[in-house]
């Protein structure tokens, strides 16, 4: 069986205040990229090309907190981070603090597979995309009217769930190829607000992407200092080898039970060996979707 | 019992190649931060105090590749990177691409203690540094002439195992309080001749660094891009908990195996929840250091 699976970030509206033209949009873009990754596994495709085409997708949405349309940081300016991993090598590529790249996940993939590090920073992470051939961009092409208002919200201490909700914003995607390998790949514009170089869970490799031939492949989206300290992506990955969970009972125990605890608002979307996809989280909702060989293709945003 | 154990690096010379008096600087070095550390402990002090104290003064000491004598980069500048965790609330801190800060294990505790968030780098970082009542000092307070020459042969491609060593440097603590409280820190200045803008696995919470009182509590030192990929200060802990190893047995099955399988040279220091002292590493060496409540004080720097 050939999936994969998308999130567009565990910050989502409270249900009461989404608006039906809202949830279409949203439902809109997240098909676009779950189809364009499943098209991409359907023709014979890697999973690592799959999750690069979906995150790819909606790092371009407005809609979603990644790429253009990401959040702002306390001075206005936006700063993004990324990470990828091959599961049947354990290759990984990560960059945090870019503020001239179009798409952070094409430069992540740039440094796993073109340099011999796994993470690049800042101007030292341009300056590598540069050398690698990218054009970078201004960084008002990442900036919406939409992130502003948020922003200045923000800024005059309106902490209401529609401004809250941008701190539990990333995308992300996991697949399975025909070939039975796994890849996953996470990328986010981080918290509104946040302070100049903040690093969250996006571009650590073992927090908020994953990913392992031998047992599963998992992309988080929440509040990212809680899913750094519980090491959230590695720490499924090692229930399920270790302890012999399922992927659905270890993603569980981690989300709904050790984050919950420490007080860690997000969730994960996960597939394992054989290509079932799994989704946890314990925030009201989490963009996402599915799509599998086996026929199914789910948008969800609600718990149901 | 409470005790303490730190690494000055994996990257020892070949023992074919270090004279005695090479040998005695470097271990009264990691005496003089052990025994530092310890005393901490002794006087009734917390693991946090007790491993931020041994890094501190590794730090400090010209011979291990952190804050001063930190290694170079390509450009000729030093970049640090830091990280400290606290085995009793998992609560964390990271700095990255540090350039001005003269104990970037200090900066990393003040994320931990005094933002909200897990990791700060570059710019950003020094910024919190500032703010946090800490003085920056000039780059040129870390260079040392050993290093400008390691520097030259490096970029003059000479690869001799002399030159090597510095891949590996890192310094690191761990360590069990009176009160059973675990803690982790870990500092570098990365690799010789690196890219502006490389982080390895030192400030990778997972990675480098990670301490948790129920479990263990981990320091890594080695090439930094396989320890992130393998997860390594995690998953020995994961190994323990779900596995039900004994931390030794967690830690070999972690460095012997996985990470010699990748292709991964270092070592670990750990210190289980009854403050049993664990190292493993598959290298020639690793400078380190334990002394325990037991009576028991050990510097070593080959295998036995």
């Amino acid at each position: 069986m050939y999936s994969i699976a998308i999130h567009g970030g565990a910050g989502t509206l409270p249900r009461a205040l989404m608006t039906s033209s809202q949830e279409s949009a949203y439902r809109a873009g997240l098909a676009a990229a779950l189809d364009a990754g499943y098209a991409v596994l359907d023709l014979g495709g890697t999973s690592l090309d799959a999750v690069t085409a979906a995150v790819r997708m909606l790092e371009d949405d407005p809609l979603f907190n990644a790429g253009r349309g990401a959040v702002l940081t306390h001075e206005g300016t936006v700063e993004l981070d990324a990470s990828i991993m091959d599961g049947r090598t354990l290759a990984a590529g990560a960059v945090a603090g870019v503020r001239h790249v179009r798409n952070p996940v094409d430069l992540a993939r740039a440094v796993m597979e073109h340099s011999p590090h796994v993470m690049l920073i800042g101007a030292g992470a341009e300056e590598f995309a540069l050398a690698s051939g990218m054009a970078l961009v201004p960084n008002d092409h990442f900036l919406t009217d939409t992130r502003k208002a948020q922003l200045g919200r923000v800024l005059a201490g309106d902490a209401r769930p529609a401004n809250e909700l941008s701190a539990l914003g990333t995308v992300g995607a996991v697949a399975r190829d025909r070939a039975g390998n796994l890849a996953a790949a996470t990328s986010t514009g981080g918290m509104t607000g946040k302070r100049h170089g903040r690093v969250g869970d996006t571009p650590i490799i073992g927090a908020g992407t994953y990913a392992d031939n031998a047992v599963c492949a998992v992309s988080a989206t929440g509040h990212g200092e809680y899913f750094i300290r519980a090491a959230v992506a590695h720490d499924i990955c090692a229930r399920v080898a270790y302890s012999g969970l399922t992927l659905a009972a270890a993603a569980d125990a981690v989300v709904l039970d050790r984050l919950q605890k420490m007080g860690g608002e997000g969730g994960i979307i996960a597939i394992d060996a054989q290509g079932g996809v799994v989704t946890s989280f314990n925030s009201e909702g989490m963009f996402r979707g599915a799509r599998t060989s086996g026929g199914t293709r789910e948008i969800s945003i609600y718990r149901d």
